[in-house]
């Protein structure tokens, strides 16, 4: 019989599943919107609901349920699938997850966070498939990341690890959101991203971007940066490669320390970002150990707007084995 | 059968070796000079003939040998116990260390560079002993690192992992040896140390240094600075409290990177100086998440001048189990 996992992508406004198989395709999906403050129990009877009719379409296509994995945006105690609070959704603190939906669904669970789900699905799926020494980031309003180290995810004795977007590469940066300075996410997160070219267009820069804009229809965002470097903006294309400097500073720091195998860039301020990652390249290129770099790959995440839902799946997978 | 190990630390000047039991201690020991230039035979030559003689030594003491392990100054493939170069000894490129040792003493062997090997004596005998998730710093001329993850020495997949002093804290900071700028090393290691205080001292800070320097018997060293910081001296005390909040940022990185459970501050930049120790806690505390910050403890190394040559035992302890 042929296996497959259900996979559960807790977000902010909408609960993503679907029923996965052994080469990390969605053979079912499934999504309802996240329930609001005070909603978490219909949230759970709601998600149980649907985890059983995937289940039941499994079982009328003979495939087997390994588990359900859960994808979910906070920090999690990964051994007892506990999940502390969701800074971003009310109403989550101190919830025993996995025993909830184990006792809903009769399935074995397991919970991690959203961003180790991601490494995960990629490192079993994905741009790192076949690796198995993973660093994985998501470059979004923050800086996710996760881990593979030696062929599983590594969470640290007190599940805080892999915390990338709090290392800090100037101690004279930015304050960041963490109460350090300077850390990677106080350049690369969207909200410098978008004030940082704000501040130069201000001040006189050419770009493309400021005829855009004009237009009034399009607002100043990583996306539309992006299109500008795409299409020869001079502006635009320093911009990003000033980024991947950083970024690749920051990286190559990490390559001496970890010696991966492959960097997976992922999130949308990953996306055709052509000048981002050449600046990566060439940063870790000239910056981290010679056999380390060597030994590297940066390559775009594979997975998509699926990372979450087939990340969480891949934790059942994991734990399956 | 009591069980034992024989270490093997091979330095820039001598070679120590000793029979170490499995609580670490150091039964018989030895030493002769590392051979120069061209001597690379002549030493193995004497040191397999060393290592019989401590093999029969136990053997007279009904002591078992498990195996031979080695610490070695310069990068290694672990899994062949193959010897790439050492930086400060010529003669020893491309060398199969495990394999003549093991066809000249007929002991199992294993090979690994110094600072892994240290990292492993303070895990299973020193400071970090009990504890699966440890940093180990060795600071020195240059730093040196050592990383256990999961209870085992981690390498990387091309035995490049663990370069500790090769992160950039600062990209606008100090060239370093490596190629890239702001390394940690170049702000703790000796070299830069001295010449800071050397800098600072010249553009009339006052210190009871001057005071000392001046008799003409002593030279500034890190443990000169050290024991005028001792004194109460407050360009010393500064001077330490400064370095401690540069090294302690940096690992406040790795701690929300790694999540370890202690960290072993060692080498001779790291003795008696509590000045330096308070400032890097302080530093962890401020910088890294809370979670994991509460979670690791900066100890100072146990093992002294011993730790190459048990950590080099551990070695063989650790591929022995």
């Amino acid at each position: 019989m042929n296996q497959t996992a259900i996979g559960v992508d807790i977000g902010g406004t909408s609960v993503k599943l679907g029923l996965v198989d052994r080469k990390g395709n969605i053979l079912v999906r499934d999504q309802f919107p996240t329930g609001r403050r005070g909603d978490r129990a219909r949230t759970l009877a709601e998600l149980a609901r649907r985890v059983r009719a995937l289940r039941a379409a499994a079982r009328s296509k003979k495939l087997k349920v390994l588990g359900l994995g859960v994808g979910a945006p906070g920090p999690i105690d990964v051994e007892r699938g506990f999940v502390y609070f969701f800074p971003n959704i009310p109403g989550w603190n101190n919830v025993r997850l996995r025993d909830e939906l184990k006792r809903r669904t009769g399935l074995v669970s397991y919970v991690d966070n959203d961003a180790n789900a991601m490494a995960l699905g990629e490192q079993m799926f994905g741009a790192a498939k076949g690796f198995g020494n993973v660093i994985a980031l998501t470059l979004g309003t923050g800086v996710g990341g996760g881990l593979v180290i030696d062929g599983r995810l590594f969470h640290g004795p007190t599940f805080s690890a892999a915390e990338l977007g709090h290392v800090a590469i100037d101690p004279n940066g930015p304050r960041c959101g963490c109460g350090s300075r300077g850390c990677i996410e106080t350049y690369v997160g969207n909200g410098y991203l978008v004030r940082e070219a704000r501040k130069r267009l201000d001040a006189g820069e050419k770009s493309v971007l400021k005829h855009w804009l004009a237009g009034g229809k399009e607002t100043l965002s990583p996306r539309l940066i992006g299109e500008a470097a795409l299409e020869g903006d001079r502006f635009a294309i320093r911009f990003w490669t000033e980024t991947g400097v950083r970024l690749g500073t920051f990286l190559a720091g990490l390559v001496n320390v970890l010696n991966p195998e492959r960097i997976v860039l992922g999130g949308g301020v990953a996306t055709e970002k052509p000048y981002l990652f050449a600046a990566v390249k060439a940063t870790i290129r000239e910056k981290a150990f010679p056999i380390a770099a060597k030994s590297v790959k940066v390559v775009p995440a594979k997975l998509g707007a699926d990372a979450g839902l087939i990340g969480a799946a891949s934790l059942a997978f994991a734990g399956a084995r």
